[in-house]
């Protein structure tokens, strides 16, 4: 016998038998499985009242809260697809992903409100969480006139899209990457399995929801009755006070959170042994070793969202378990082997043929399963660029170790990823080109302490003409996504190009890397 | 992107990754999972030059060895579906199951041999492992003869059958559970997830593999790159040095295996938490009491071979750990919930609608999921019967109570598990109706403190004759496998029966559980 394999199928069993237990803990506001679950339905009798019918679009632009969670599944309870959008983007953004998904209802936090606010009618039907904005129904209110009565699981094609998560890439527009029922329930037990999830453990969401879907925590957590402790605003200390106070044992984030951890940590130290996942950049030892004598468990994972998002993760052996913290550090900062459900994951060369395993050829990640996306969105010709061959293409070049542990040492896109976020280069040079001193421009990433990396831009100036750097730096941050802009910049008199015209991306940053084993960071 | 899902997807990660990790201890005996690879495709290639071709039968009969784990691999690596036959069945049994099978290969222990020998031409190919029986190919020997060579993994349909799992049941004959690749995959999840397997673990085979595979353990702790302690022989001398020397930290097995455990523990206690799964009975609150005390963990599991075999768990909830252990214990007397991916589980009246949750009404635990069977082999009425308007039947009636726990109070179909072991009480009768003093008869299940439930015969003797009790024993233990034989028989000179002249059991039952609360044990 089958039935759908889908996350609503674990939400179904959660409001079912932890109809009593703790489901979320938002600041003073809390709920129970069986008090979320009357709002969900609730929800979902709104959307659908609304119009949403089967395969319709659904957006939010929320930070995690409630209500964020609410919209994981109500929407895939009517049969919609959830578009997560980005908090960190700009207007023109917005614009872009909101025409291109098609989404007919926004779901807007009010906070956020004033970053799509100036789009006017390019906005679809708009709901708003949190204040009143006028003119717009209020969330909250909207729900009351709805029946709270429970709604059977639908009948769900399994390989339905269920998220469309839009993600920079190489191009200078985000791409919508479809991810079906199947694939993320796939991922939900990768995530409860390795990150050893329980019935009784408390999940602080110091990653995005947005971010493939808080890397598929939003619904695992339901699943095995756990709590979800939101979390507004990333803040070290408020992280703390949380931890503290509800005794937060499971959480995830980039590096840069945890960071943010130890930078606020004074003489605190966790109670309850806190594992931590964390991806986006491979976790510096010292982090690591600060994070583990506070009683942290480090488990770094590695992902993208077409794969929903989690591929490998870097195992903790237990024989390791007497050697040196530095040691166990050093290999944490491997991105590892295959998650139990991931499927199969190689590293390649060029010539299609599996890298040695000696830590020093270097190849592409490539990889195949449950876990990789539908496609990308109405770009049929982008998919094809990413899956060929029946295999997807990470893009990202790595080393294989003597025990089968993959390394990240390059990146084949011009991505940058800095802070846990994917920064597509060729957006932010399009931007510098309408600089009107500008000649040429290329923007690469460079090491940096906090955020892994940070964007720098090379620049050459229009003859004559002398812009400084801060004022290419904030005609960036005036035309783009803050995170986005460059932190630095570089004058020179021309761009390294080959025969083609190309610019040589590393020639330009091999100087700030030259000291590295690796190209990323 | 779709990959099959299927348990032969967690071995091929583990011969990738773990290859040079322990997989099993075999009494002096070891294998990594790099060496255990080789011999399963040695094997494999042996099985295709046999002629073995995609979706033909291969019956095993042995007891938990290293040989025996290597069959649940490499006969579906080529496409096969596996058939491992109950170690304690007699040569009528397995005369039966390899016809209505159509096994044309048999691999046995030499030390089982015996019971099969006597079936002459009924036989299909043997091979034999263990001592050389002349005339019957040595599977070591056999082996040398292959190349070790990896094989890919093969394509696969996730919805065909991967093993075929006879059962007693209702009927005098076994029937045969068709698994498929994802039934079993997805049970193999439940597994490693409820049962918190990881890399470091060392799981003991107390439970026998012929048992709806292991209940899905031969491979789950294959796809977290566990180790496989195998045990020919069901001890509680042998467990102990085993647990002992090998630091075992998992296992399975009915709660007669647990008595077995405390009979023989002495002042031993285990060094590390030792978690064990029970199931086929509600394990006494006074052997979980007894094992916590030495250090294990006991988790209390329900299913059945038609459902791959986990339905449902009773959850250890982790505000219940500093109650009284006596409430736990009964607590875990329960079946529980469903399990994570075991789908649906609901308690039915007649009438269909779902018992009230107040512990006291009464009704069947049916099912629907991905854990469900594809249906009974060649017996497409017996399929009809059991599944339903898409719910799988499970014949044991249940309560539920206020907190959602399902437990177990009777039996509709005529079963009797004794030790964890089905017998068919149309069987028993069967064999009863044969003895030539015997006018009418009936088999039914009485408590008993070993075994759970033991078969009572009772039994309307031929006017004028005088049969003994010794002497009924003594002609069903010579006609049927030893465990099935009636350990009482009572006379009567009548049976109850009803209008249309069925025996009602009930009324035979009733003396000997009236002092309980439930009707099984």
């Amino acid at each position: 016998m089958k039935t759908p394999l889908t996350p609503l199928a674990l939400a179904d069993r959660a409001f079912k038998y932890y109809d009593r237990r703790l489901a979320i803990l938002d600041g003073e506001y809390q709920d129970t499985y069986g008090s979320w679950a009357k709002r969900i339905f609730r929800l979902a009798r709104a959307l659908k009242a609304a119009g949403v019918r089967e395969g319709d679009r659904v957006a939010t632009l929320m930070p995690n809260t409630r209500y964020m969670l609410d919209m994981f599944y109500a929407v895939p309870w009517i049969g919609g697809i959830l578009v997560p959008l980005n908090t960190r983007l700009v207007s023109e953004d917005y614009g872009y992903i909101l025409a291109h998904s098609g989404a007919s209802i926004l779901v807007v936090d009010s906070n956020l409100w004033p970053a799509v606010e100036s789009l006017g009618d390019r906005l679809p039907e708009v709901w708003i969480t949190g204040s009143r904005i006028e003119g717009y129904p209020d969330y909250d209110r909207l729900l009351q006139e709805y029946s709270d009565e429970p709604i059977a699981l639908p009948e769900i094609n399994e390989d339905d899209t269920m998220t469309l998560n839009y993600t920079s890439g190489t191009t200078a527009r985000p791409k919508g990457v479809e991810l079906t029922h199947r694939n993320l329930l796939i991922n939900a037990m990768d995530f409860a399995y390795h990150l050893n999830v329980g019935i009784g453990d408390v999940y602080l969401h110091t990653l995005p929801m947005f971010h493939a879907n808080g890397w598929g925590g939003v619904w695992a957590v339901s699943g095995v009755g756990g709590v979800h402790v939101t979390l507004p605003k990333v803040e070290g200390n408020i992280i703390w006070e949380l931890i503290r106070r509800h005794g937060v044992s499971r959480m995830c984030g980039a590096p840069a959170v945890l960071n943010m951890i130890l930078q606020t940590a004074k003489t605190q130290e966790v109670t309850k042994p806190l594992r931590v996942a964390t991806a986006g950049a491979p976790p510096p030892a010292a982090i690591i070793e600060r994070m583990e004598s506070l009683g942290f468990q480090v488990l770094h994972v590695y992902g993208l969202t077409e794969v929903s998002p989690f591929i490998t993760v870097s195992e903790w052996i237990p024989e390791e378990k007497s050697d040196l913290v530095e040691n166990r550090a050093q290999r944490s900062a491997y991105q590892g082997v295959a998650q139990i459900l991931a499927g199969e994951v190689r590293v390649v060369r060029p010539d299609g043929h599996d890298v040695e395993e000696n830590g020093q050829d270097m190849g592409e990640i490539i990889c195949r399963g449950n876990v990789v996306m539908k496609g990308y969105y109405r770009q049929p010709e982008e998919t094809a660029k990413a899956i060929r061959n029946g295999w997807f293409h990470t893009g990202d070049l790595a080393v294989v170790h003597d025990d089968h542990y993959i390394e990240i040492r390059d990146r084949e896109k011009d991505v940058i990823i800095s802070g846990g976020e994917n920064i597509s280069s060729v957006e932010v040079e399009s931007v510098l080109f309408r600089h009107p001193s500008v000649q040429d421009a290329a923007a690469i990433g460079v090491p940096h302490q906090k955020w892994g990396e940070t964007v720098k831009a090379i620049v050459v100036a229009k003859p004559g003409l002398t812009p400084t750097e801060a004022e290419i730096i904030a005609f960036c941050r005036d035309n783009m996504a803050h995170f986005k802009a460059p932190t630095s910049v570089d004058f020179v008199t021309e761009l390294p190009r080959t025969a083609s015209g190309k610019v040589q991306k590393f020639v330009l940053r091999e100087p700030y890397w030259a000291e590295r084993v690796k190209r990323i960071n």
